[in-house]
């Protein structure tokens, strides 16, 4: 994996949070007010969320071949067709705001771009950053027709429609800054001949490390502590009666892939029973030094399992997989921690089940859709441990999915291949899993 | 460790707690209300907090010798004193109320009594439990002159002062349901030739797992995206701009005896670096299984470390350890978890160092005093993850303490040692770590 910095701490943490009660000397306080004052919004941040600064290039030299050639001559390789002239890269991330500041090392936002701005300018290339991606008035729109590259991210995801990679008459590329592609149209982009890649391996740690931590929130269930405390209140009973050990229970994680293998590694000193379901087997050294049990029928595994972890991609096949009936065929008190994709599951099956405690805890960061809406029920279920969609862009992660979309965009402008692990669609043809 | 018993999770589940928006069909509603609904409170738990089941035995014939032979006359063994007639034991424990019938595993609490009633009543003695231990007229105070046996935890702590040692004149048998002694004024116990005796080993996995659960709560800056959701937000920026991943940071552990060593064979997987400050070092193969790096002096380790964990006893040497002076030299953006006792911080200083962004995050499960008051500033202070003190009472925690109490009741009774790892005071003499 990418590892192109190690992070420091919150190297310019000038966010104070103050409160009268545990504020005691004036000093401190001047001191506090004169330093730590929070830093003035950027010019323009406020104003528009875009950095544009240049005038588009229009140059239409580098699509000597129209697109459709990339269909039928693959023969032709990329550079053909991009090593001439600047292009237009459009990126959509969130907006960091307030918070744009706070950290040098935060670039996985608006305000950050990725940190590519410089590069890519003095390329010779156009470099358009927005977080306003919805409907047909927005900045993402606007772009549309004309961008070669859209960078676009899981945690405020672009959807790239259909009828959007239709009207993007001179889009090659698409890059997921992070992982999952879901948020495209593959099938659409594939007839179109694009490429659609991402940084594959750039947020696999950070995920699942993420999960672990959600299934010790609810499994020693920590949340209802947390809230006690701030509502001056003191119950151990309440937080006790209903806390466990992760060590001895059972769990599975359906789909073991990167992110799943790394969650097995990290679960293995807790002494559970670790089960793991996916179309294909581990090799059996790799399964033994995991120490996780290999479980070919997803149906038999579920009901063994005390907690439930969710590491498969959504594709039309996992899709809305965890319904009603599903959900049934897990033991009674399961624990469920989900930071694939929202859609896997059945939103109203699992707020039910929640709801008539069926479920015991249910935690994660994805949603259908992004961001989730005020009234989205897994707000308001009880004992969730839920946030919008953080766990792959820790300041960590963004600097590895960064510095992967430099490379990929790297090698775009050289004609060179990228690491072919980050492929989705290459040049029209889906990669083995999508098909 | 003990394992008495491998727990189901929420066996008798029968929490509901119900929203409108998650809540849809009509037959769904009234399977939920039937047979969901909560339960009727056990007899009398409102009313008292108290189990008194039969009337005091006031036998005195066990106490043949006065207690201050045990100082005198070493060579006499606990069997003469204990073997004959029945005890007065008094436990003080956190009350279940609404809890109580929650979960048939939850023995902990007040109406749980550690699960051990009906098994010493059978044998003649006498079982007070109570939740009221604070102040001359409390349950506690009524009892103290003439029990035999006290039963305390951490989690709801009988101060164990001095005078009220010295009221305490059947006295011989101070137990912890849990580990941490340290709410008993061992000198005045010691001098007054008191046993005081813990389970050691029966929580040591639980805190351990709950500290890994806070570092990473607190690095991954979960607890502002929780927060987001129930809020009905969405703020991506807000979380990720100072969220971090375990991996790669360095994390110290103050005290590397049993718990702080399971934590750090629970970090290895996270690849971090991982240091240690102990007066003993641990063995050289021990010491590179772990694959922790010895630290003799803390003050050269402190502002090494991205994550600080306090994992020392409470003493008179480590009591307020943690001050001003000490804190500046850790990193700035440092987290810190505590869940050994809260009195090893100065409690001020942490408010203060939190609220001006030095600690970076401060999570822990311990107080002082316990209950924490609702003016504690550890409520208040930004970027905590404080529960009220749990993480050693999950159910399967409890289930190890209660079994390990039992067993030492009953060699109590026969006039047998305990295990010697459970010793703080054995007949007046105090524990090597404890000198």
């Amino acid at each position: 994996e990418q590892k192109p910095k190690q992070t420091t701490l919150h190297p310019t943490h000038r966010q104070v949070e103050q409160h009268p009660s545990t504020h005691t000397g004036s000093a401190h306080r001047s001191w506090t007010h004169s330093r730590f004052r929070p830093p003035a919004p950027r010019d323009g941040v406020e104003a528009s969320f875009i950095y544009p600064s240049r005038p588009p290039l229009h140059s239409r030299r580098a699509h000597s071949f129209p697109r459709h050639c990339l269909l039928l001559r693959r023969d032709i390789s990329m550079a053909a067709h991009m090593s001439a002239g600047g292009k237009k890269i459009v990126g959509v991330f969130y907006q960091a705001g307030e918070y744009a500041d706070k950290n040098p090392d935060f670039v996985g936002c608006v305000e950050g771009a990725l940190g590519i701005r410089d590069w890519l300018e003095s390329n010779g290339h156009h470099y358009i950053v927005t977080d306003d991606k919805e409907g047909l008035n927005s900045e993402l729109e606007k772009h549309i027709e004309d961008m070669h590259v859209l960078i676009t991210t899981p945690f405020h995801p672009a959807y790239v429609t259909a009828e959007r990679i239709k009207k993007a008459k001179n889009l090659e590329l698409v890059l997921t800054a992070g992982i999952g592609s879901d948020h495209i149209d593959l099938l659409a982009a594939a007839a179109a001949g694009l490429t659609v890649a991402e940084v594959t391996g750039s947020n696999t740690v950070s995920v699942a490390e993420d999960q672990l931590m959600r299934i010790l929130i609810l499994l020693r269930n920590f949340l209802p502590g947390y809230q006690q405390v701030v509502k001056g209140e003191w119950n151990v009973a309440g937080i006790a009666h209903r806390a466990y050990d992760l060590e001895g229970k059972t769990v599975g994680t359906v789909g073991a892939g990167r992110i799943g293998r790394l969650l097995l590694q990290r679960l293995k000193p807790f002494n559970c029973n670790m089960l793991y379901h996916d179309r294909i087997r581990i090799n059996p050294e790799l399964e033994k030094e995991i120490g996780a049990k290999f479980e070919e029928d997803l149906d038999v595994m579920l009901p063994k399992c005390d907690v439930i972890v969710i590491n498969t991609p959504l594709t039309e096949k996992t899709r809305g997989m965890f319904n009603k009936e599903k959900i049934a065929k897990m033991k009674k008190g399961v624990i469920i921690v989900n930071n694939a994709r929202g859609a896997i599951m059945d939103t109203q099956a699992v707020a039910d089940a929640c709801s008539n405690g069926y479920i015991a805890g249910y935690g994660g960061d994805v949603w259908f859709p992004q961001p989730a809406p005020k009234d989205h029920p897994w707000r308001y279920m009880p004992n969730h441990a839920m946030t919008p969609h953080t766990s792959g862009t820790t300041i960590d992660a963004q600097l590895r999915y960064a510095s992967g979309v430099k490379d990929m965009l790297d090698r775009y402008f050289k004609g060179e291949d990228f690491p072919v692990e980050n492929y989705i669609v290459k040049e029209g043809e889906l990669a083995s899993q999508y098909k």
